[in-house]
């Protein structure tokens, strides 16, 4: 993970994020799950600033979509109560994802500002344009 | 507890895990809470380095195996909501386990990296060891 | 402050980062206090993650280049000690300058990666873009 | 930085520790900052627990010897109050030494327990076995 990668990453969830016209925060960080760039679309929820960064700090620390934790981190389920460890940092829905370079973890990206499905989709256009 | 005990501990722990083939992050505390040994195998979850830190500090400050929290600490149950206080260092899932001699509480073990399973197996294996 | 020119103050801050062969971060924040982009150059200190966005915290919510926070911060002086305030989030040394439109505040730009006097020329490089 | 690597410099640290007869708490990170392995050696002060730890994310977040920060973060230098920032995980006195390998940061170590000079002398016996 480079800065010119992560802007590219970035450039295409933002893009994404005009086409389906919802203002959202992108962040992208590193395989130690720290801030490489972050960008805050105009009127995007203030909340998303914290949220964007900690999905990807989410998807980095473990190596899975933070779509992928809202069921098991479910009351009665096997990682109930996940969401408050990691000081709290831990996002159970989704818009967070692993970025892999030739299949190692090399950082990831978060999106926050719409609902979570539009949060996916912009994380997804992050991902393909970091894969290509 | 001291330096030798808790690294026989972590070192039957990490023996497990191996086996297992998860990687893993194990620590140990003491009778205050405080950090002894602390260790993280290669490629281990991030996130790990918290949780199995927390795992152990939960143990200790609550004189029972984490697994035993899940139940308690759900919505409608009686503890619903422990896993916020102390700063967020209560997780209540598998993975940390009070370590006693002869009956008496001197620390705690925390594991975390692989399934809530697997995690209580690596525990008790560095428990196993601690006792012997 | 929109994202349109804190894109074209980090642009100008790293371009002249780059021009003295410096690795830096680069954070904007707008009125309120809160991150609306940030970028960290390849190889940059990674303390400077943190730094950089708290000199733009601090500029903004003192309204003054942190370093003229330097003296006064000093033991001694009359505001030694304010380092310690809002969380730690106040740095008194340069590189924090507030950004205006028409004379009024409406963000801030920090820098961190170099010496204090490097971060405050490529800062300053970043106000430029700004009011221009 | 694996944890064999890291467990080298532990051990060395801390038969150096023993020689010179001062228990000390010895904690070494990888170049995100985050923790491998940690060992408290009984008897070794409380407080070193975190100060070991973050003496080594000071020095890889620095970029260089926490013992270097100590003449630059007095009052009056040009880094004073820079022992705050990173949400006061910054230590400026000697102790944290940068890990390299082939010239890249790879990592550091954090020595934390005696005298300054004792824990600089522990910390470069850390780094002397993590170089051979």
């Amino acid at each position: 993970m480079n800065l010119s990668t992560a802007t590219a990453a970035i450039d295409a969830a933002v893009d994404k994020a005009e086409e389906i016209e919802v203002p959202m925060c992108v962040a992208v960080v590193d395989d130690g799950g720290n801030l490489v760039a972050f960008r805050r679309m105009d009127d995007a929820l203030l909340a998303s600033v914290d949220i964007a960064q900690d999905k990807a700090y989410s998807a980095l620390s473990l190596q899975m979509p933070t779509a992928d934790l809202a069921e098991v981190a479910r009351p009665g389920e096997s990682l109930f109560g996940i969401h408050t460890t990691n000081d709290g940092r831990i996002v159970v829905f989704g818009g967070g994802v692993p970025l892999r370079s030739d299949g190692e973890l090399v950082g990831a990206i978060g999106v926050s500002g719409g609902s979570v499905e539009e949060d996916v989709t912009v994380a997804e256009a992050g991902v393909d344009a970091f894969d290509s």
